[in-house]
């Protein structure tokens, strides 16, 4: 064990900061035993000071200054818990230009603009860590980047945002309304007053980025990632999924093309069945399936965001980072060797639930039947409800590319025997 | 990119070995992309040349010699899949002591002598990893050793033997008795001619041993693990579990003492409610929870066994050690610096699911209630099936000590108003 303290940095200390502080102290004698030497905290920059916290900091140690403390010479490692582009990035940069290892739970910011980050990591000769980045406290990115490092990732498929998980799982199982499960949530802290970023799907759009970026081994930014939020999802869809046996999550899908050589990536509310193992994923939780080429299917849950389990996460990474400084030595860099492109959503390969609203008459079947074969997309399933004004035609597709399935959409809104179409939404997980 | 290759010895080609093989061949460029440098097959080590295998390897790279093998100069990495304690342990402590790197999957030799192949990686500046000799394809050991490295594990609980968990499963899902479960397990190649191993819980108390010394900082042998195994489970106690909303399964628990200061290691079969993440693992699927501090409730899902999943994770090691040998560094050494002892089975706290015959006339159940008041075991729930000679009471006990628990049975079967203690089962994951 050495005497010789590794400094820390902390940039932010809002909820995961403070959180963090609290563990460093409350574990310092583990951390320390763990690393080999002991951690200490060397400043906290916050942009105000004089704010309550939910952690008592020694006042010596608090600056607005995080440019000041960043480029200080006795720090060894800085943790980015601030958020958002700027100025985290600027200050991730300059620490690790400046050669110190860097942790960080910003999704938003590697997502958009990694590539800077890992460049400036490379060049320092320091770490940049985020695992907190992406579901919180669940171990993911290193399994992904490391245990998996010996196989090849065909799909990953998740649930990483907990707030539509909670909202989605109230409407299946209360029949509420997207807008009384959005305020529940709400009420209960699980979603934000402005919740765009939520249900909107940029958030799960990030950690899709970031999840593909090291399942495929190559750079994917969030702009790339087709993005469908789950704010048109009525109480009806809902019903219906259950009734066939179905729940409905907002899912991010990074999945490779059948000729391998390009990528799908994209996040938007799925039906998938209920014996799928994400099915049963309630509440807020977050879980990641993964499908590799020999592993098989894996399975990894749990929380996906919260002060402690992101700092548990944050922790974990400092633990990593302050090992490898002791050493002398680096984690993984970046590996974008595969260097695949990311495919547009018309050519990823889905299955679509349609209800159309139809005539009750004979021929309708055949007509509508006809307009699914002419885009070259096969009928799974096909069940007529209702009579009159109120029949409807159910149906679910076969495997197609999303683009045969858009026009398919199209071509059946211009039909006369078709009134409406009610719903539709892809099928995935079976 | 290195031009030098890494050199890998194989010692084993049967299922996994083979696997390895030709992984190692399929992905060369991955593989080497990933490493910075190609990964050669130095040799493979077999017990009889000339036998068939599942892959097909130059003659001149296999042989009998192993201890050969593993001596020689030019070999970077050993890689064991004999499985068993000698010759694995004399081969992997001469390869360490040569300055070797070792991935293995040998539970039974870390669970039995972990201590000595530790110590001679520690000398030899090599890496021992072992990331498929727990849960084969799941990432496990690498989250518990690393991303959670700044948390508090307070008990892993987990579904870590594929073979009875198919064969509970069975007889859970179709109402077979055990023998019949098995003999399906046998037929399908889920358990071996031979099931001691898997059925008396031998295989699960190794990998129970491996877990809690990873999660707890400490060193635990497969010896000091409390283990029952799942021969005597009847079809009557898993329909009367099933009707309580409760699933029988065989689970590994290493779980901290309320005051800290040791651990309890055990595999037995117990009653989960079905609303349990774990009651929806099917077949031989394993997965394992895990319950920290900060991160909370995780699990960790997928295959435990068979060939491919099981390389995945040994090449996922590969890739690591390689790693750190180019980077002259070494991975996490084994963490023992909390040094906790291993409790007895009966300071470990635990529920009783329990059925008794009992004679039906006034004044049974309080007698009966006194019995468990005597040794301080208060009683959650109790229920009166039958009548006359049928009469069964059904009890669920409050969380107590493994000893109280047992001597409340003794004292059970001593009273006459008790015509035999019908079954008894641990509860727990509630």
């Amino acid at each position: 064990m050495s005497d010789k303290p590794l400094k820390v940095a902390l940039l932010g200390c809002g909820v995961v900061g403070s959180q963090v502080v609290k563990l460093m102290r409350e574990q310092a004698g583990d951390l320390a035993a763990r690393i080999g030497a002991p951690l200490e905290l060397a400043g906290v920059a916050v942009r105000k000071l004089g704010r309550k916290r939910d952690v008592e900091i020694d006042p010596a140690l608090v600056t607005t200054d995080a440019e000041g403390l960043v480029a200080r010479d006795d720090v060894d490692i800085v943790v980015e818990v601030i958020g958002g582009i700027e100025p985290a990035r600027s200050l991730i940069v300059s620490a690790l230009s400046g050669g110190k290892s860097v942790v960080t739970a910003n999704k938003a910011l590697l997502a958009e603009d990694g590539a800077t980050l890992f460049e400036a990591a490379r060049q320092g000769n320091g770490d940049l860590y985020y695992e907190a980045s992406v579901a919180g406290a669940i171990p993911l990115l290193r399994p992904l980047r490391e245990s998996l490092a010996g196989d090849h990732v065909k799909r990953v498929l998740g649930i990483v945002n907990g707030t539509t998980n909670y909202i989605l799982d109230k409407m299946d199982s209360t029949g509420a309304s997207f807008t009384d499960a959005l305020e529940e949530a709400q009420s209960l802290g699980y979603a934000e007053a402005d919740p765009t970023a939520d249900v909107e799907g940029f958030d799960a759009a990030a950690k899709a980025a970031i999840l593909a970026s090291l399942a495929f081994h190559s750079r994917v930014t969030a702009a790339e990632v087709h993005r469908e939020g789950i704010t048109e999802i009525t109480a009806t869809d809902v019903a219906s999924a259950k009734a066939m046996g179905y729940v409905i999550k907002l899912l991010a899908i990074c999945a490779k093309s059948d000729d391998g050589r390009s990528i799908g990536v994209r996040v938007h509310p799925a039906m998938i069945p209920r014996t799928h193992p994400l099915a049963g994923v309630r509440e807020a939780y977050n879980a990641v399936f993964v499908e590799a080429e020999s592993a098989g299917q894996l399975m990894f849950y749990g929380k996906g965001a919260g002060g402690a389990p992101t700092a548990s996460a944050v922790l974990g990474d400092i633990v990593a980072v302050a090992r490898n400084r002791r050493a002398g030595t680096r984690g993984p860099d970046e590996s974008t060797y595969a260097d695949l492109p990311v495919h547009e959503m018309g050519a990823t390969v889905t299955r679509c639930h349609v209800a159309l609203d139809v005539a009750d008459k004979p021929g309708v079947l055949a007509r509508v039947a006809e307009e699914f074969a002419q885009h070259d997309v096969s009928i799974q399933t096909v069940r007529q409800e209702g009579h009159g004004d109120d029949a409807q035609l159910v149906i679910v597709t076969h495997q197609a590319t999303d683009a045969a399935l858009t026009a398919t959409m199209a071509g059946l809104r211009e039909l006369d025997i078709v009134r409406a179409v009610a719903s539709v939404m892809r099928v995935e997980g079976d």
